[in-house]
């Protein structure tokens, strides 16, 4: 008779997560055209060379004059000046405001020489050769003095950053042309199976449709990875070619199926764990129980084997690689935060497992809901859910009033 | 002397975004390969054509049984059977389970015929020919009932889901090859100004580096659109030329710069206001006063002819540009739902505009503080902040303490 596979207690969730964590370097950083840094992490603190403004110029639409020269204007006296100039936005010639006269001015435009204060134009009659005003000015009034906004020298963004749209703006706005990032990981998902078809052909009872690589390369590309898909029938030498086909052009593997218990048939399994590369183990959670992780090729390219159900692979992604593939990115490994609320209905989970089942919150309630249908295949009710309900692993019931942890699902 | 502008008493916020709504139809639906959905929005219910799973099968490695034949078993007494077949996941073949017999399976293989349970192999001693079972086992354990998760005709994603990892994954387990959604947006942003410059490249005093194309696109991009960018000097057959030669291309249209108070320098204005079809307008809010909105070209292409201080163009994006794109998508045009919090620092706004306000939520305090720097052309503030604080129209101070209304930044 056959040996039994060695059984030997599960790993804790958090020392699996702390062993991958370990084994993951940033990604190294490259300098990259302002544009191609969305969605990237500053690898540096990016300061500014210039002062924002780098001049002082006009906030408004208006004219340009001397405050001292309004000092006595009123509805029934007002002051009337002479319009000795217009500048334009993006006028780059000297223009200068002397005693008792103005000069017309456009938001942006660089403020003339002499002016202290600018007036809207709402507030005057609009005059072009001569323009009245109907009231004092304070000086100082609608001018953006030089570096009001950041100073010559000042961190504009710290290293770590992640590069979204006001963040480029800012770049922009200082004049970076280009910045030193970690670029978006590159994730390779390869799904293994013999019984896997492509959705939208034809299937016989014993194959499914292949819905893994789908759905993980979608939630690395949410996680902002740059992620392609591969489908692979159950050979090891296939895993294999296609791990190395892979290598060049990923910095993370990811793999479904073939790591169960089935002996010859676990083609991952069976393919990888004679590299000694990756470790093979049961963690103590539900779903994702069988799981693999370890590095392959000659850049030591992290690697990990999920199991097939889809609903364990998806849970498996969220808890174990996303926060790998923060960490290439350089930025913190988690950002889901929990919360508490009420358990509307009541759950079970096996002893010594954490259980991540998937429920709705309804977050103004601060309840959340366990949904039907809890199996690793029943991906129904994954798409039903915007939160996993956490049970630790020494809890096995808990009831309807009982305070659960819950994460959000991105 | 000239005739000043004509003032009429500004919209409000809720006007205008329910004229810009009014006006926006979603985008004709296109079906799209499924991999090709991901980020769309379905625009039929999506209803299985076979249920989920499509046969009964095997939730585990282990041995495919009729569990009456294991009735008796124990430690002391196991029952030992003959191991007739084996079955793989993916395997068509017909298997059949005869009394006092057993068949091999793998996880997710076609269960046989005559199977009603299936044994995990971890609790039995693993035989190839024969095999001890050491305990009973109830009808129907580790078996997956064909449509135990979505049955045939149940409808597995309604018509206005967005499509993201879980969802793809649901249409591809279900076979779904192509599917009717609405597509990203295609955005066009034309950021106008003389005194714009490209980033990384010198400036002079008079000329600012160019920021808000860079940022919209990305605004857009993380909206669910497809942006592009576009930057032109001041020159209204340009402003028209660029509209016309992004037309084609462009679901939506949105310009910046060039619709203040300064006559002949609004180009964008000038250039649009004689067709006749944009409304510009004065809308009673900070930042972002001067709004225009209308439609172009021969499929009435909507654009929004926004500010040019980044700040007012930023949250005139957010206000009134999301939630049209949203809508071009068929999505309810808001999502961002507002929260109170406690103000850590006092703030002021313009009697009769609703001010939003840059500042830094503590979700955990409760509290927002709001930023120094709040004036629109200061990019520093609004890269720091992570809401904005809404100030209502007939407010002009708020103290430390107040509650105030805030909303989250994407």
């Amino acid at each position: 008779m056959a040996t039994p596979p060695a059984e030997t207690g599960p790993t804790s969730v958090e020392s699996h997560l702390a062993e991958i964590l370990a084994a993951i370097r940033p990604l190294p950083p490259v300098m990259s055209g302002l544009a191609e840094t969305e969605g990237c992490v500053l690898a540096e603190d990016v300061t500014a060379s210039t002062p924002l403004p780098s001049f002082d110029n006009s906030a408004m639409d208006g004219y340009a004059v001397q405050a001292r020269d309004l000092e006595g204007a009123t509805d029934a006296a007002p002051v009337t000046l002479p319009v000795t100039g217009e500048i334009a936005a993006g006028d780059t010639a000297s223009y200068k405001v002397t005693p008792e006269c103005c000069v017309r001015i456009m938001t942006g435009a660089l403020l003339p020489a002499g002016a202290d204060a600018v007036v809207p134009v709402e507030l005057t009659d609009g005059g072009t050769s001569r323009v009245a005003f109907r009231q004092p000015v304070a000086p100082g009034a609608a001018i953006r003095r030089r570096g009001d906004d950041v100073a010559k020298g000042d961190v504009l963004l710290t290293a770590g950053t992640g590069i979204g749209s006001v963040e480029l703006a800012l770049l922009a706005a200082a004049g970076v042309g280009s910045a030193l990032v970690r670029p978006r990981p590159r994730m390779a998902v390869i799904s293994t199976g013999n019984e896997l078809a492509e959705p939208g052909t034809p299937i016989i009872p014993g194959r499914i449709w292949e819905s893994n690589s789908f759905m993980l390369a979608a939630a690395a590309r949410q996680a902002g990875a740059v992620a392609h898909r591969h489908r692979i029938s159950d050979d090891p030498a296939g895993v294999l070619a296609a791990i190395d086909e892979q290598l060049p052009r990923a910095d993370l593997l990811v793999t479904t199926g073939g790591v169960s218990m089935g002996g010859e048939h676990d083609v991952v399994k069976a393919a990888l764990a004679a590299l000694g590369t990756v470790t093979f183990r049961k963690v103590a959670m539900q779903p994702g129980m069988p799981q693999g992780f370890g590095t392959v090729g000659p850049r030591q390219t992290p690697i990990f084997t999920l199991p097939g159900n889809p609903v364990s692979a998806y849970v498996s992604f969220q808890i174990f690689v996303r926060p790998a593939l923060r960490s290439l990115q350089g930025l913190p490994p988690q950002r889901f935060s929990s919360l508490r609320a009420v358990l509307a209905g009541a759950v079970r989970s096996p002893q010594g497992r954490r259980s991540f089942l998937r429920g709705i919150l309804d977050a103004d309630e601060g309840t959340v809901t366990p949904l039907t249908g809890q199996a690793s295949h029943q991906l129904g009710a994954l798409a039903q859910a915007n939160v996993l309900i956490i049970v630790p692993e020494q809890v096995v019931t808990m009831d309807v009033g009982d305070p659960a942890e819950v994460v959000r699902l991105p």
